[in-house]
């Protein structure tokens, strides 16, 4: 980072990103200073960073309004609704990070594989990858020529957030994009893809070179827009054995992580990987992020010196009363044991079920408890 | 094993049962020198045992047959049919161990909750536990009056094997078959029974203790017929941060295992365990069933000295081509770095669509490459 911490930013510096290729005025970058980008680089802070994955979302009275007026595909590219419900979620909870509303899709829609939103039942892909000439077929794809409502929606987030708070910018993981291409939904099992990988280990290479250039591009899109920090959600790949996740996919991840302007926090993020924890470590990121099935500290023991983690309350511990959620928050403190880099998040995104009152009061009891 | 190794059991022995309970003519015991039961006392064995979870399921032409004519609870109900699709999966792919056709959900039946199998759906029940008056109202249940064709097509099972290979019962752990009598049905996010669990503490504790008794009844009813091994599948426990499972669950199985007949070898299972592996070990077993999202070699040293390990292919693979199953059945052997005290099995049960053969050809591929 350029600014100083605790200074306001320089007019026109883009940390990690080309001015060049950004539009518009020059927006008020986070204070170097703030504790989410002090915790990112493993320095102390005076309280704990908390955001909420999926902060932004169907729990939330304000969004579900939003909502009533667009689709989720229409929210996503209508960049002032998309920075409105951004920012509406550091409002609402008192957050110390926004995060850009989009879905880890976007750039898949000019794959032309027929991805569209079905409204109750998520994401569907109406021409699945099936084989190696359906992977031939995907086009390279610019995403700032095809998907420029996101970028511009960043640059929006950023104008409203006006240095509040730092803004991440994401994207899904290569595997678990390619989850999607291969499946054609949502899936629990996963087979199809497991199929693909072991049957056909040249075309599974080839499909997750192209989507990891893909996500590179998105991603440092995202970051010359004015994105502080990313988060990599490669949120599926618990479903793999250790052995198959180092020969299939952790040199597609290293190569996109590598690929980022540097300077700029990468989150790295999967569920299900507690037994995965080194191998994300050898694909790098800045920061790892956790799911609730593995203790925090141990995880960080086992990652390292050199690397923060984010995480790890159970989401739906959101769902019971205050007292419970006070007692997993301070036990996911105590298992960070104070040590810096610790971001505190849920596991995995906030459920729809959620109170938001009981969001809001987590956010409080992290910056409180922490504080001690 | 009160039987010296490679001798023929005498007659009428019965390890850890009561002889009393049992009835009918004593049946040959797999000889206590059987590959299977030394792995599972640590010993060296000349190959690696191997058996697959759901061994007798879907997948297999003659059990569709047997399914053609029996629904599933009636097949479970009726001993000799359920003893011959125990016998018929051993026949089929030379596995080292048999293990008694049941649902986990069978001693459930009694407490009036309602269950049922429906077709294509799996367990449904009627009246699921939401409270606290529902944990109340559960009756005390006596497994050998209220369920006795399980024991009896376990002593039929014994019979038709005549001591070829040993034969396992099990039951669910007692997480597992709450989380089925509060959701009402298989779930993924197991939210109702978190709710239960964080809201109603004591409630949660009576139903989990009422649970853990009928257990080890029928567990040790099993052990009296004649089974040689009994494995716990704790199945959904991998749903649970830690510090839940160490509070809410792990009194409970360690009262379970603590509980059953001595010196009959317990293989406690659960998938998505890779954080809670030094938790599983402390709640007990002789042998610790993993899944194939943790690398078995790291997880055997977390589990420390003194235990085995059973495991752990991803089931996935067996829709593979045989090379690359036996990739995979290189890669878990290697992991095993030859320790005595490997069990070899899938990470979870056959999946319906797996061809036969490959499962066959997999069990032939751990013998050979685990005599080399």
């Amino acid at each position: 980072m350029d600014t100083a911490p605790d200074q306001p930013p320089k007019r026109g510096v883009r940390v990690g990103g080309d001015p060049a290729r950004s539009s518009g005025p020059p927006v008020p970058r986070a204070r170097a200073g703030h504790i989410f980008l002090r915790a990112c680089r493993g320095e102390p802070t005076e309280s704990t960073p908390v955001w909420l994955m999926r902060q932004a979302g169907r729990y939330l009275p304000e969004y579900r309004a939003v909502r009533e007026r667009l689709s989720l595909l229409d929210l996503c590219k209508t960049p002032e609704a998309a920075a409105e419900v951004t920012v509406l979620a550091v409002d609402r909870l008192g957050v110390d990070a926004a995060i850009i509303f989009a879905d880890i899709l976007l750039p898949a829609e000019p794959l032309g594989v027929g991805l569209e939103f079905v409204e109750g039942e998520g994401p569907v892909i109406r021409r699945p990858v099936r084989g190696p000439a359906d992977v031939d077929r995907l086009p390279v794809v610019d995403p700032l020529a095809r998907v420029p409502f996101v970028f511009e929606a960043v640059r929006l987030a950023r104008q409203a957030l006006a240095g509040r708070v730092p803004l991440i910018g994401f994207a899904g993981g290569p595997f678990t994009v390619a989850s999607y291409l291969i499946e054609g939904h949502a899936s629990q099992d996963f087979l199809q893809t497991k199929a693909f990988m072991h049957r056909e280990p040249a075309a599974w290479r080839a499909l997750m070179e192209k989507l990891a250039a893909l996500t590179i591009a998105y991603l440092n899109g995202q970051i010359a827009a004015g994105a502080d920090a990313v988060q990599l959600f490669d949120s599926w790949i618990g479903c793999l054995a250790p052995e198959d996740y180092r020969r299939g996919v952790l040199p597609h991840v290293r190569r996109v992580i590598a690929g980022l302007a540097p300077g700029v926090p990468v989150i790295h993020f999967g569920t299900g990987t507690a037994g995965l924890l080194e191998l994300m470590r050898e694909a790098g990121g800045t920061v790892i992020g956790l799911d609730w099935r593995v203790d925090l500290g141990q995880a960080w023991r086992r990652l390292g010196a050199g690397v923060g983690v984010q995480g790890n309350l159970d989401p739906a511990l959101l769902l019971a009363d205050p007292a419970g959620i006070r007692q997993g928050v301070r036990a996911v403190l105590q298992s960070a044991a104070g040590r810096p880099g610790h971001i505190f998040n849920l596991g995995h995104g906030v459920l729809p079920a959620t109170p938001w009152a009981h969001a809001k009061a987590m956010v409080e009891m992290v910056h409180e408890e922490s504080r001690r």
